[in-house]
């Protein structure tokens, strides 16, 4: 036998993630700063176009470049595979090439996709991320999950590829609807419960969209630090990243039930995260009264603990199995001990089965 | 300003590339040294299933594993973007999970192809290169480049994303036609070209299919070793290993010119690889002579030296032009100084116009 030992070093993934109320404005000075290139393509959707597309057009070619806007559809629809050939055309007839650079200007799906077009152009060009929604700004534009939805579910296709830069600029979630700053808000304090208790108090106290803009750059800076710090443990999110799952479980059941359409992403993870909470309690794995801390921190931003349609988990519990039967019927669920303290627990995917009985857990 | 600075390092990527005759009887033994799972698809195209599908499966299930097989047809035309949304179907359909294997068993369009879907499907899961053409075991299944065509022009679409595996088994090699071995044999002589001359004058000496054959194992090692070598220093393809590209600028356009259909990729870069050390002799930059010993190298492999038909080349260098538009005229040409002695020249687009004179290089 011939055999050949191949040892391809990988360099370290590094960027920056800048936070900083009106940084759109330095949005040509920031992108100038980590690449050669003067040829842009900024990814977006109309909404988001409309509200900065001018800001950020005018400011990258004040900075000398020359700037391709792909404006894609509004909403979830939009992330799927079938949507990328018309993206990868435009990105040529703009002539796009290797040294260039893709910006995300965006929430989570345009994020999620522009990524992913970044990760598989030309076997992959720079990006930057610019966040427009609470969600995407202390979510999905951390951690270099980008991928799209497949006709058989969501982000089945995807890659893990980290953008050059991450501008997060607070002031741009004024143009959110109250809705959306709240489905934000279920993953700030999601943060919290699994790793910092005083910063659960605090969002406990800063009970209205206000008092958390008033300690906005601090609130995204303390979750994108709780999430990079444990993607860096664990980029291919197979320990400890597992446990930015908290909620999700059942927050993606309710999700795929109400056909991600009239619940959002924020919504579903608060009731997920007090509905388990509660079942974790009953068994023993949880401090008791801890599900009704995070049932009071949710209220004052708006966000439910319960299913309006308690009748619904039928659905979603049968949801979750076929989800998981190829897991031998295993179950790792993401609790939370106490306030701040989360951790796996493996099961069964019988752990949910008294949401079935009808009656409310409280 | 809140600025996190995010590090995440990266594993650097290790496999074993492992050439020996016989060694499709051991796949079942050599994929479990590598994986826990016991769950494969095999892609494979339906000329490739008819020689080997059968040993491939009995050996895996004799192992232990369940297998799917996924059929593609024969050909280029296959490995487009728009052939992975069935490829990604029949893996859920196949219950394929983050733990499992795909094995691209087949030439360069399925180990292409197979490695996108695997860096892709659930953003990237294990495979392993059985290469079965003498092109994909001494090229494209070492190396990490992966990816699709686009209505748009060749490999537009891709990743680097590298096997776990590399499993060669010279024996294949015997249902492959002549047209194909000899095709093979021009990358062959490639490696000899830009980085081993006592290897170049071996293969000069190895002038037909059954000599070649008889040291089959070494000739292949030597071919995979300098390649890792180039990719291990340069995996993105930005600097070392771009000589890989040697007679490639040219190939490719004679492969685009004829539609990649009456002329193969070898025989392209054959001819490229010739017709450009003689452009670069007549400009000092080889030394003299060396195009010919490359000419009769190539010829004891059935190989062409010149194009059928030079007044193509009009169109030819208008799609190099085309192609290099982007760079302002410039072009990075891979010439040989010598044999076994490969550097890259900067020049302009004008650099291969003598062929337009209409006069052949000899």
């Amino acid at each position: 036998m011939n055999d050949i030992q191949v040892e391809v070093p990988q360099e370290t993934t590094e960027y920056a993630i800048k936070i900083q109320k009106g940084l759109l404005q330095n949005v040509g000075e920031e992108l100038s700063a980590i690449t050669s290139s003067r040829r842009v393509a900024v990814v977006t959707d109309k909404n988001v176009h409309q509200h900065y597309g001018e800001t950020v057009d005018t400011q990258l070619k004040r900075a000398g470049f020359t700037v391709h806007f792909i404006i894609l559809e509004p909403g979830e629809q939009t992330k799927t595979f079938s949507s990328m050939p018309a993206m990868y055309s435009e990105l040529i007839n703009a002539g796009i090439t290797r040294s260039d650079v893709i910006v995300a200007l965006g929430g989570g799906v345009v994020g999620d996709i522009a990524g992913f077009v970044a990760a598989t152009f030309l076997r992959g060009i720079d990006f930057v991320q610019i966040p427009t929604s609470l969600l995407a700004q202390v979510d999905s534009s951390v951690g270099g999950k980008v991928g799209v939805d497949l006709p058989e579910g969501k982000n089945l296709a995807g890659a893990f590829y980290h953008p050059k830069l991450v501008i997060i600029d607070p002031d741009v979630l004024n143009t959110l609807s109250d809705h959306y700053f709240s489905d934000g808000m279920a993953e700030v304090i999601k943060y919290g419960c699994i790793k910092d208790a005083s910063f659960f108090d605090k969002l406990t106290q800063l009970n209205s969209r206000e008092k958390v803009m008033a300690e906005i750059e601090n609130v995204i800076e303390t979750c994108c630090k709780i999430k990079q710090d444990m993607v860096q443990q664990d980029e291919k999110d197979k320990g400890i990243r597992m446990l930015l799952n908290f909620g999700h479980t059942l927050g993606h059941a309710i999700e795929a039930y109400y056909n991600y359409e009239s619940i959002t992403h924020g919504h579903a993870v608060a009731i997920g995260m007090v509905t388990l909470t509660a079942i974790a309690e009953e068994k023993g794995l949880t401090e008791k009264g801890t599900a009704e801390k995070v049932r009071r921190c949710l209220s004052g931003h708006n966000l439910p603990a319960e299913l309006d349609e308690p009748e619904a988990y039928d659905f979603i519990l049968s949801y979750i199995k076929k989800d998981k039967k190829q897991l031998n019927n295993q179950l790792h669920v993401v609790i939370i001990e106490t306030i701040g303290q989360a951790a796996t627990y493996k099961t069964g995917i019988g752990f949910f089965d008294q949401l079935t009985t009808g009656g409310q857990i409280t």
